[in-house]
């Protein structure tokens, strides 16, 4: 690394240039894949060294077809659901012969698109989806090109597997739980419109009011955004509809934490004049001021099983994969019975 | 879209065999480098086709040595304050020619290294350094092959920038805030150990308490880590220890957030019974409980000004950089004045 300072990487018309040889054997000698002069060779592989030309990944999959990437989708970098999938795959991959390269989506299905053609440009053997908009048919199309693993969806096909969870039934248990507490006006925060995890939750919640007698109120259910901003907007506006409640299924934990500060301006305390139960179950979720009461889903072990299932089909060998963990929840200080005081 | 599924991405040797053509005339057309009968030409454009082979990055980066794609190295996925700069990254990103590719470096110098080789072998345009431990020398080094933006250095060559804030000031600037505030027993929790901007906002802190006739009392010093564990960790330390303070410079936002808890585990109040001061600014302290008093240091702004000056480097010209904000202190609701009742 003490060669002098190039303006940028070597081509293989540079590397001709300085061997002497024309570019079509230097992509020969890199490919392997032709008898070529031993002269020319070591001329080739001198300007190789003078150059600084990294040929390794080129020229690997130019011969074996893989380049040992995986590409892994996410959404925002600044999700901590995502990034704690994130910290599951990295977690996976150490020691490992692959490496992970990330792209985001935005949740924009164009975009997400780009990024699947820019990461299979860049030749990875695999790519790892964390939810997003693409739709199976999509999926399915992609998967001619390579392996996916993704989250989010249901389908399962030779080169396309995926993890989900019930939503609909963590929906419920979050509910159940406050029901148990023997709470009645219960409210919900629901996540991002149109969203199918949000959607399921809202079904899970409903469900359990409906089926315990207690009824669904359309009135005690606001809009949210899977994010801090939601929740603390949803708090409020639940408060000034005047609709009484004592307390709050929110879609997720991020919701929650704003959820919490939009109460304590409306002078509300958690748990004691509001419980509240969220969904995740976040690193943060301990460290929350109250820690949180949660529906705990297996992110980080996702993480995990998709990488072990991805390698899987790129190396055509079924890796057994660790069955994940059930839906439970985690009671913190969010959550108390119901007071009538 | 809908061709069969093949097994694994197509290499120019498939293509010889379905065109019937020898591989380094594939090579030869994929370059455009030679003059090629018009019927060989044909036949591999019909076997790319069918092999549903994209040629794109693998021909464009042999034509013009550019990939179009910006590496850019974090060091933990699930760090808030690299997100925010990934997000500004991002953001300067959307509708530019250039597509980012992150990698992280877990504060592992070695790792670092080798995710620096994953990318320049990926054929990168240029990098992003999200500070990390790699050392000056290995930044010129490097340098041969990309160009390198960083932050947390100061050195600047033809092929290196760096950003970095001045981290002794914003130490200075949080104590200072809390002794005017008529704080006197002002405690620190510090970053992590060895960590230079952990260590410059340390000697902030001691330069404030000594300038002002206060002077230092080590034993108000407790180590932290950055992250919430260490914030809530160290104040129970520091109320165990039976030393009075009735405020604490929290290094980063992070630590405040555990602070916090910590504190009420103890019986504390935030501000009522100790004031707290983080260090960041990060989004999510709008909404922790209460909201945060901290020194902000224009995060997301350096991620786009880092895009610009790299993309400049990459196009050799160079392009007008905003000037950065400078720290400053932003009051919430963490402090208060200092009151002997």
């Amino acid at each position: 690394m003490s060669k002098p300072v190039q303006d940028k990487q070597a081509t293989v018309y540079d590397i001709a240039r300085v061997a002497g040889v024309s570019a079509s054997t230097v992509s020969r000698i890199l490919n392997g894949s032709a008898r070529v002069a031993e002269s020319k060779r070591l001329a080739v592989e001198e300007a190789i060294r003078e150059l600084n030309y990294r040929p390794n990944l080129m020229a690997q999959y130019l011969k074996t077809g893989q380049s040992m990437t995986l590409g892994v989708i996410t959404q925002y970098v600044d999700s901590p659901y995502s990034n704690e999938m994130l910290r599951g795959i990295e977690h996976a991959l150490q020691g490992s012969k692959y490496a992970p390269l990330i792209a985001s989506g935005h949740w924009n299905v164009d975009e997400e698109i780009e990024r699947l053609k820019l990461l299979i440009d860049r030749r990875v053997d695999g790519i790892i989806i964390l939810t997003g908009h693409v739709n199976q048919q999509a999926l399915i199309d992609f998967s001619q090109q390579v392996p996916i693993v993704a989250t989010g969806h249901t389908i399962n096909t030779e080169r396309v597997r995926t993890f989900s969870i019930n939503n609909r039934l963590g929906g419920y248990m979050a509910t159940r739980h406050l029901l148990d507490l023997g709470h009645r006006q219960i409210a919900h925060i629901i996540g991002l419109p149109d969203q199918n995890d949000a959607i399921e939750r809202l079904n899970g919640y409903r469900q359990a009011l409906v089926s315990s007698g207690v009824g669904y109120d359309p009135e005690l259910v606001v809009q949210g955004d899977f994010a801090e901003a939601g929740g603390f907007n949803a708090v409020k506006q639940l408060v000034a509809s005047g609709k009484k409640f004592t307390a709050i299924f929110c879609a997720n934990d991020q919701t929650c934490y704003g959820a919490i500060l939009g109460l304590k301006q409306c002078g509300l305390r958690v748990p004691e004049d509001v419980s509240l139960i969220g969904f995740d179950d976040l690193p943060f979720s301990t460290f929350s001021n109250p820690p949180l009461t949660t529906v705990r889903q297996p992110i980080y072990e996702t993480g995990i099983a998709m990488v072990n299932t991805l390698i899987g089909l790129i190396e055509h060998e079924e890796k057994n994969i660790e069955e994940l963990p059930e839906l439970s929840i985690v009671v913190r200080e969010t959550t108390m019975p119901y007071s009538s005081n």
